[in-house]
């Protein structure tokens, strides 16, 4: 775009910037998002709470404007059921996905004061604050910091206390010793009800909603695989001490996808649509031998097997597109496989989209290959299959286990035991049944341990028979596997924000004016009107023009305020607001683009058209260009 | 609209409707839409938690429109500044607002179970199964019931508790006696943060987010009233024993809007927009008279104080227009004034957008003037000020009281006490302090009380000057006025649900179809593609179709399934679909409208085009069977 060579980019890219100049650079960005009230610390006259944001006006609207186009992108595209479930979930939901168990940070407490700090934050600081400014340090011991920082996320609680202990590290605002690690569940905890018998939690990701309505869903689909929910809504995660700002906080909006598929078929017919996508990819192998991300083409990726299907391709696409057209750099995006050790034991597969910002590279959407894990786990703790079904074309032929307890000999040798002794035989696996008959053939009868009595019970010939038996099957029943796009939707708005900003020079030397450089879609705004000077006649234009881009549903604001023409134009650069029109007369007007500074001028009658044309990306300002006459209007400008 | 004679409505409207018709139609929307997936009880594989439900794919897409829209209708179109702040709020904030202490329903509990019940629930059944079934009842025994009913919600805890006794009410479950009624707060509890001393609750309404931003927002406004907030977010109410299915849920989206506004000009300079609108309306004096609502226009309301200003008047128009304009029954709808008992202390004036359904009048939009209350609960729990500037054009002579204590001769008379006695002093009242002065004239000396040392001390002449000075004031400081439109999102579309739902003959005899005749605006889905017949040809053209459709924008659905097109055409008018494009040559397509039938022919590459145009609102049906030829095809709709 003409006149961006002006653009005085905050330096931040590549390795060459340092701790100091990214921290410069972020405080530009968040004083100006802080200012202009993008965002504001909740319940600030209360003095806050850590971990808590609300998004003002300009940000709330970037921020629903990042959700109609995650739905045109997503939902819409690929005909996906989207669903609204609530934040308050039962204790069993929670419990059965693991969340109650496992969903854990590591917690030590200052012993006198009982204030908690996150284990692995108060080792993290302690190597890094080391390694920075301890000038004795030997080459040894700074090698031993760097390996501890490498692992940190793999330490145990034992282990991580072990290095506290090791290191002598106390409470950072205290010097009191702290306790040894212990798991903190980061989930919010309520009681459903007034009886206080029914915990429950604020959802800490909106995914099981999906997993629990699996049956449903897949009977809307018509019983037909493949098919996606989708789901936007808020999230909670109790974080034990937030930081990071908007990067790390307690309550967030997630936007998630669940895509169900047949594990035996993870081909996607749309995956040529984004085969030939160019872009920064992280695997393991790279990550693991100390390299960097190298440019990959998604389809080789695919077919060389470094990533795992189609189908997580096909996605892995997508989200490059979906960010990228948002505004994020793709220079700054890149895909980044997890490694073995990062990966639920059940993930087939697994990548991070991550992007850079002054924080580091931030994990903002993951794609993972869940397998049939959660939907087993739901089956199972609620006793509802959640399967899906294959009809054969025609019957085939299998051959099954059949295996047929007496009761009745049962009954008469175990009494009241007899359910236990029945279910654990019905429930034997295919290789212990066939060692029973074996045994049973060969000996007449069997010792057998059932779990249930917890004692082994002798078993004979006439209490049980089991056979191979040829069956013909009409359907194969099986647990789909599901595909999950998680965005994290905070997360990549504070990056779009960063990856936005730029400065230019003012009108006076020293004068530095910030500008965020959304693309019209995403814009919090889409048009400001100005009257040229006061007059009452120019007035009753903007009026008109307001009117007509109410109408056409586009966001604007009108300044009748007497600013100066420049200082309008500076204060609405720095909301980001891509086109600024100007009445100057009474039957056309000027438009201005943000960026490039470039002015059109257009009748007053076709300033809305145009402007929805490219807020909704039917045309681009370069189109517009070539259709009207330019307006050579420097005096506009530096009034 | 033609053909719309031909549509059956289930009787609903009216007195006419007995209770057991009204519960037979509620079945049959509940039944159409449970079966539809328009909502799903949450977590129903573990049966469920009373008072949540899901909204599946198209009560979602209902949803995603009807927010959509009340954007487009009240924050594009007032320019008002959206927030979004979270669920999880400090105490602090809750008991300012006064939630801690009055958010409340009365519960008693089963004394032997402990099972919990609404007090008010357990009287009112009692007294409506005893109306209804016990034939021996005296009329007067009848007329107490009856008065009973009618003050239920009016009955302090003692009186509930009284009533319950003096029935002898018990457990309805298991008979045994009941508790003493308490009262039990309706928010849900939680933690924020690992120590368990920073208690939070979710919040009950999003109003409180945007009241402790006022100073922000005003100052983003350019310290301008009037303006307004708004925000849409999710709510939580922990009821005691949920019932009426979508109605009263324990959480829900909720859509609310503060107007800040000048308490001595509550003017609104577009109230005449709405002026001329005529509607039933319920005001105080009728409803005391036991009369009906009836029919008034706006203007008159407002001119005759019968509404209590403008902006409350322009408001109640503006909410008139957005229920109508998504499908509500304008002669369902009714907007009732709060009784004086009903409101809060605090309030000007209070109404309330009532819809009648099947379960009788549901208040569905809170309108209220609130005055200056949350303000300046806020203002006075956190120390900073909320209030507006109204800076004079020229300064203005005022009287005021000044009292400035002498630090020194207090310091020297009341030691460690001199700053409790100075803050004590300073705070005087005019009043309080006229009286001080007029006595250490007359006597010298004065006994004064000082809460913060809990007892009064002797203040004499040199202790304090007070006096009245002339001063020139350049602004007025005031607290703002809010006037606060809050929609129950999920009560609205339940009803815009039942207002929509209607059956026609089917095919057969005694086939009745089930149609929702939503607007295009709100309709889950706006257009579904068939092919006539099974062919490739057909199907390479729906999925061009189908392929513009999404370009522009527009959700569908491709139904390529051998069923008669008849019966897809039942399957889509079930989930609302106005439009149903039919592929039955290469060249061009039909178009049929669900509620009249009617079709009309059109070429393929007109087909999204024209669609878009109807649903965006741009054109009506009308419009269209003007412009395209006419259809003539019963063989379809009859297949």
């Amino acid at each position: 775009m003409a006149g961006s060579q002006e653009q005085v980019a905050v330096n931040i890219n590549g390795d060459g910037s340092t701790a100091a100049s990214r921290e410069t650079f972020r405080q530009a960005v968040v004083n100006t998002l802080e200012r202009r009230l993008f965002y504001i610390p909740s319940f600030k006259i209360y003095r806050g709470v850590a971990g808590l944001y609300d998004y003002g006006p300009p940000g709330c609207a970037v921020k629903s404007n990042v959700l109609a186009f995650w739905r045109q992108h997503f939902v819409l595209e690929e005909n996906m059921l989207e669903v609204d479930c609530p934040c308050v979930t039962p204790e069993i939901v929670l419990k059965a996905s693991g969340h109650v168990d496992k969903f854990t940070d590591l917690m030590v407490k200052d012993e006198k004061t009982g204030t908690c700090y996150r284990a692995d934050h108060l080792l993290k600081d302690y190597c890094k604050d080391k390694l920075e400014k301890d000038l004795t340090l030997s080459a040894e011991k700074a090698a031993e910091l760097r390996h501890v920082l490498a692992v940190l996320d793999d330490l145990s609680a034992e282990e991580l206390g072990a290095k506290l202990k090791e290191y002598g590290i106390t409470a950072p605002d205290t010097k009191n010793p702290i306790s040894d690690p212990y798991p903190f569940n980061l989930m919010f905890q309520t009681s459903i009800g007034p009886s206080g018998m029914s915990p429950g939690y604020m959802r800490p990701e909106t995914a099981q909603g999906i997993f629990v309505n699996f049956k449903d869903l897949y009977y809307y689909n018509g019983n037909k695989l493949p098919f996606a929910a989708a789901q936007i809504g808020q999230a909670f995660r109790n974080e034990i001490s937030p930081r990071q700002g908007l990067l790390r906080v307690r309550e967030f909006t997630l936007a998630e996808i669940e895509h169900f598929v047949d594990p035996d078929d993870k081909s996607h017919p749309k995956f040529v649509d984004v085969a030939m996508l160019e872009f920064l990819m992280f695997p393991r192998n790279e990550q693991m031998a100390g390299e960097s991300a190298i440019p990959m083409i998604l389809g080789e990726a695919v077919s060389q097997g470094i990533v795992n299907n189609e189908t997580l391709g096909y996605f892995i696409g997508r989200v490059y597109l979906f960010l990228t057209q948002l505004g994020i750099d793709k220079d700054r995006l890149r895909f980044r496989q997890h490694l073995p050790n990062e990966m639920a034991h059940y993930a087939a597969d697994c990548w991070d989209a991550e992007i850079e910002c002054s924080y580091g590279w931030i994990e903002c959407v993951g794609i993972a290959d869940r397998s049939a894990y959660d939907l087993g786990a739901h089956s199972e703790k609620s006793g509802v299959p959640l399967v899906a079904h294959e009809k054969f074309s025609e019957p085939r032929e299998v051959e099954k286990l059949v295996i047929v307890p007496s009761k009745k000999e049962l009954g008469l040798a175990f009494k009241g035991n007899q359910r236990m002794v029945v279910e654990a035989l019905e429930a034997m696996s295919e290789k212990e049944a066939l060692e029973m008959k074996a045994s049973l053939e060969s000996k007449g009868e069997m010792d057998f341990h059932v779990c249930t009595l917890g004692k082994a019970v002798s078993i004979t010939k006439d209490m049980v028979s089991i056979s191979m038996e040829k069956k013909k099957e009409h359907q194969r029943v099986f647990t789909p596997s599901v595909i999950e796009p998680s965005f994290g939707v905070g997360r990549i708005i504070y990056c779009l924000f960063e990856h936005s900003f730029y400065t230019r020079p003012g009108k006076s030397e020293d004068e530095q004016l910030n500008v965020f450089r959304f693309p019209p879609l995403v814009a919090p705004i889409k048009c400001t009107v100005f009257p040229l000077i006061k007059a009452q006649k120019f007035e009753d234009v903007a009026k008109i023009i307001a009117k007509s881009l109410t109408a056409a549903g586009i966001s604007h604001i009108i300044d009748i305020t007497g600013t100066s023409i420049g200082k309008r134009y500076a204060r609405t650069d720095e909301i980001g607001v891509p086109f600024a029109v100007t009445v100057d007369s009474t039957s056309s007007v000027t438009i201005r683009e943000r960026d490039s500074k470039e002015q059109i001028r257009i009748s007053i009658d076709e300033v809305a058209t145009v402007v929805k044309e490219v807020t909704d990306g039917q045309s681009t300002w370069a189109d517009i260009l070539w259709r009207y006459p330019t307006h050579s209007a420097s005096h506009v400008e530096d009034e």
